[in-house]
């Protein structure tokens, strides 16, 4: 996808978001994958960002046993207890990242936690969304494929030719 | 500037840093603006993220009498001293945000802090670069105006013709 095809499909999703009738009082980010879906969504439901780094996959691109934190919210309590959070990733691919992220977050008694997803891979998932979890928002539905984002392109030029020969 | 733009002048930004010879333990993103910066950034130098969140300015553009700390970096004594730190921003405007950044980073005694920003702006600055920074490097030196970086953009094919026809 190049990035003028991710920057539309943050706005439907933002749209999508707004029509379902959730505002967010905050968004989470998760990184790294998080972090350009989420500053993109920002200028379209404008809410403060708290970034999150969860790593499931070793520099090897393996999944690792179980996901490790990066980084955490600092005052994570404060600032999330009584809070409407989005949450935002880039793909949801084994569903391991998004459950664990998101039983983290419920810990600290939010209000409620939508979550938006730039692609849903359409595959048996190892992880599993909590009950509490209402509105789920995928902006494409895919097949288990690796999905080249525009922010891994080595050469950026070449990656946006490739992008738009394949819409 | 167009995403492509922005992902080219990065990866120049990852070029000259590997140049200098300053090796990065971690990435620091100034959010929110030097999160797509930040992720673009660890395709060329693959280090883990941290995002902090600082505004400087509030709903109305202005600047507020000093900058706010939306997020800072849980567990920042383990996770900075004695590393090599790159802070990541979009733009180096009146080097207040950036000051104020780079001081609370250097309380954690990192063993070095380089910067790298999109766009620094020639003007009078009221923020400083503290002399711990030996290493400082802009993607483009430009005037005083505002930058329209292509995630604010409402219309994102209309500026990506735009910033086309400005090159």
């Amino acid at each position: 996808m190049s990035y003028g095809q991710i920057h539309e499909t943050v706005k439907e999703l933002a749209r999508r978001v707004t029509e379902a009738g959730f505002d967010p009082d905050v968004i989470v980010a998760i990184g790294t994958g998080g972090f350009i879906p989420a500053r993109i969504l920002k200028t379209f439901i404008n809410r403060p960002i708290y970034a999150v780094g969860i790593s499931y996959y070793g520099l090897d691109n393996l999944p690792k046993a179980t996901p490790q934190t990066i980084q955490w919210i600092d005052e994570v309590e404060r600032k999330l207890s009584g809070k409407r959070v989005l949450v935002v990733d880039e793909v949801d691919d084994s569903r391991v990242t998004l459950e664990y992220c998101l039983k983290e977050l419920l810990r600290h008694r939010p209000t409620e936690i939508a979550v938006v997803v730039l692609h849903n891979k359409n595959k048996e998932k190892r992880g599993h969304l909590p009950e509490e979890i209402r509105h789920y928002f995928a902006g494409r539905e895919t097949e288990d494929l690796w999905i080249c984002y525009p922010w891994d392109a080595e050469d950026i030029a070449l990656h946006e030719d490739q992008a738009r020969a394949t819409v």
